[in-house]
């Protein structure tokens, strides 16, 4: 009899989450590990805590550019310690298992597609809307073997210089990290807001507390946040007419603004994105939300895809 | 036995251009009709010129947005007799051949696939580059089932007003008509240029015009050649970012300023894409150039994919 229980991995972040998943995508137990200190270290130790026999593989989900062949990290900006590491193949060899490593916005898609928002859509894409911005895509039920680097893609050419190196990056104008520094750049200006008084330090502020303020109806606050909903609806309308997706998923910590955010991201869609096509897209939140990565991640050990 | 050749037929344009082509992507005999006056007629007199008991059936690229389930074109703006014409199934009827209808670069995507310069890739992506740009994407292999409107992703979200409804489009910054109306808009600006010696209404210039002044080293000529390979460039680095292809097939007459205006897309590529994807994807020619559309869409017809 087969084994119906992987463990899958996400390493991103302060934290390494780990967790068993079943082969219908269950989160069966959970732990935690910071990542801080050694990394590789703190991996060992997640799968040690998880490990048993009905384990038939790990799947890792890391924020990063991905090299298959390898099955390393090429490149990390959170994690600098982990790229080039060859922990895939020795895990592999420890543990006797497979070991299956991808990017965590496309692992999350797959968990979607697996247990989540994106069961019974055939063609999607993903959107990680955090610090910054990452994307997976969903195609005939699949997971698309590519970067899916969806917040690198440049939405004014002239536009401001991404961590990248590329200008104008979508993940500049509608990330948090993009929501923060606008607002403190209004602060900076000597706008009036309520954020002011809320941190002594304003250069400290934080997402949360900016949408805070905006649903109190701080207008700088509401400003930045439909400001970035904005570009977002110009990153969702290009993909829109480039991949004529069935939904567009979106996740991660910004999706808590919904209301301010999103709903300004799907108007700005519905008016430049072609009309046609516009109209049998659906835009919707993620089910999965911070478990995506795991469960998708476990999944892919259960059916990975050339 | 089964018959081993298809119609393969292109209607963009002026003309409808229309071919037996074998199985193994070889066209066999090829025509022309006007596609002035009733478009209908015109198709079905290419389809009878063509016709033969060896026929498998029918295969349409058609320049504008296609509605699959129906088997008709929604929109194109070059042809909008056409739009909502129920042609394929009347001609299915009529000559008893199962008919596909597809997008024009979705087509010569798939032609570059079958006999092309993408034989030798799994993944790539084609950018017709001519009044318009247009984008066929093939993944594993296959053509994939999306719309690929490549040359409505907006690069410049507060940008020229595109035909389209959207603002920035590459298409506005990197097309043939956007060449055109560039130099249109230095001329009337007073900047000197042979190309008021060459032509006394200068609103009339040809792309091919500006590209032969800039040969000649019309340095109005040459900027704006190189202006829009600029854009052209952009609009590659995300595609490489999004999809990372191994491959970006051009196709079109604007391929034939290759040293100014694709050089000039390849070098901003390389400093914008994310440097490992853009190192992996070559940027090359199509070979099949304008019968790639005809090639695809009678290769659909042995090959069609869900």
């Amino acid at each position: 009899m087969e084994n119906k229980y992987a463990i899958g991995i996400d390493i991103g972040g302060t934290n390494i989450r780990a967790a068993i998943v079943s082969d219908k995508g269950e989160i069966i137990k959970k732990i935690k590990e910071k990542s801080s200190g050694d990394i590789i270290h703190a991996i060992h130790k997640s799968v040690e805590n998880l490990f048993n026999e009905n384990i038939a593989g790990i799947g890792f989900a890391v924020a990063g550019l991905i090299d298959y062949q390898k099955g390393s990290v090429l490149i990390s900006p959170n994690l600098p310690s982990i790229e080039g590491e060859d922990f895939v193949n020795k895990l592999s060899a420890r543990f006797n298992l497979p070991v299956i490593i991808e990017n965590d916005a496309n692992a999350a898609a797959y968990g979607e597609l697996c247990a989540g928002a994106g069961r019974n859509y055939s063609d999607f894409v993903l959107l990680t809307l955090g610090t910054g911005i990452g994307g997976g895509i969903i195609y005939n039920k699949k997971l698309m073997n590519v970067s899916a680097e969806i917040g690198h893609m440049s939405i004014n050419s002239e536009g401001k210089k991404c961590l990248c190196g590329n200008y104008g990056c979508l993940e500049s104008y509608a990330s948090a990290r993009a929501i923060i520094s606008s607002a403190i750049a209004f602060l900076e200006n000597g706008r009036k807001s309520i954020l002011r008084d809320w941190n002594n330090n304003y250069k400290k502020i934080t997402a949360e507390e900016i949408f805070r303020a905006a649903k109190d109806g701080d207008l700088l606050s509401i400003e930045v946040f439909k400001n970035a909903g904005k570009f977002l609806g110009i990153g969702i309308s290009n993909i829109i007419n480039i991949l004529s997706p069935e939904a567009v998923i979106l996740t991660g910590g910004l999706t808590g603004a919904w209301d301010i955010y999103v709903k300004e991201a799907i108007t700005i869609a519905s008016e430049r994105a072609l009309t046609y096509l516009f109209k049998r897209t659906k835009i919707i939140k993620s089910e999965l939300t911070d478990d995506a990565g795991i469960i998708g991640a476990a999944g892919l050990v259960f059916n990975r895809q050339v």
